[in-house]
């Protein structure tokens, strides 16, 4: 996130097809909570291209790529490596410490889709849990990310962003960025039951 | 949550196959994070199967229902609705005062799945966005249960779990909860790389 050195997600294994939704989730969670840039799996190319279009539409800064060696990427990493797992330490007593290192060193964040081979709990400097009850890899990090940042990267500007939502208690609204919202209808139409 | 009235998760709307994953992480998610109870739909059947033999496995209180008739489960709600939403209001202006109202007043939260028609923005109390991104509404749950309970879910106790995880840095510990962790080899092998 702007301010920090930068924090990398890696989804580590992809199976096309049966795991396309979680991928996209994470690299969509990912971006919307902060981290500058996902690497995925080469095989999770339509994950790849929806988190590339929302990017392309709703802005960055951040970066989607693809890679085919994620051990080599985790063993080779020159700064922190956290792996979220919930056979790991609390959340709550790592986060802060991984916040301090932050800002020296980047951190790279595995988060698990198949079977994580043992070599990547040896590789990590911290094996986090959020919970050590089993649920979702997205759910963990949002979480973790959330803590990372203490809430800071709900603020976050999206300065090359085409469209933005203007948040409402009832009803959506979506403007073009490059207008005030009193002119919102030529993108999205205030209290349109239509969603997407 | 206990200590507090009940906090519900209404997963809306489900396409079997399609969906099953993330209706499952929904489910799971609400359970690990601090949820009483998920309304599942009525065709989510294998989800609600596989949350119901976490929960037997893991511990509860936990319960798991399923609902054909959800758009009357939201309008007849006695007490809060809260409605997850990219297109609502931020969670960290929101959360405080939803926390305050838990004092007195259950919390029916609602996570949309396929589209979701405007009558439930509509009928919600609160309209909620964890940012304006779109992202996911697991993530999106993560996040709001985290802050709607402060962290304090991230302690929960388990009290009918067969068996629990014990954090470590490297590896994994699983123990059968009427044994000590010394005993731990009955079921989980202390530092095994096969994850599950």
């Amino acid at each position: 996130m702007q301010g920090t050195q930068e924090v990398v997600v890696l989804r580590y294994g992809h199976r096309p097809g049966r795991d396309d939704r979680m991928t996209t989730h994470v690299g969509l969670t990912a971006r919307a909570l902060g981290a500058d840039r996902v690497i995925l799996p080469d095989n999770a190319t339509q994950s790849a291209e929806t988190v590339a279009d929302i990017t392309d539409r709703f802005g960055g800064p951040f970066t989607i790529e693809q890679d085919d060696s994620q051990k080599a990427t985790v063993r080779d990493w020159d700064g922190v490596v956290v792996h979220l797992t919930m056979y790991g330490l609390p959340v709550e007593e790592t986060a802060p410490e991984i916040r301090t290192s932050l800002d020296s060193e980047p951190v790279l964040i595995v988060v698990g889709g198949e079977k994580v081979p043992f070599e990547i709990y040896e590789a990590a400097d911290y094996n986090v849990g959020v919970t050590n009850q089993p649920h979702s890899e997205v759910a963990g990090l949002a979480v973790f990310l959330d803590r990372l940042f203490e809430g800071r990267e709900l603020d976050a500007e999206w300065p090359d962003a085409d469209r933005a939502v203007v948040p409402k208690a009832t009803g959506k609204k979506v403007v073009a960025t490059d207008e005030t919202p009193a002119d919102a209808d030529t993108v999205g139409a205030d209290g349109d039951a239509d969603t997407s």
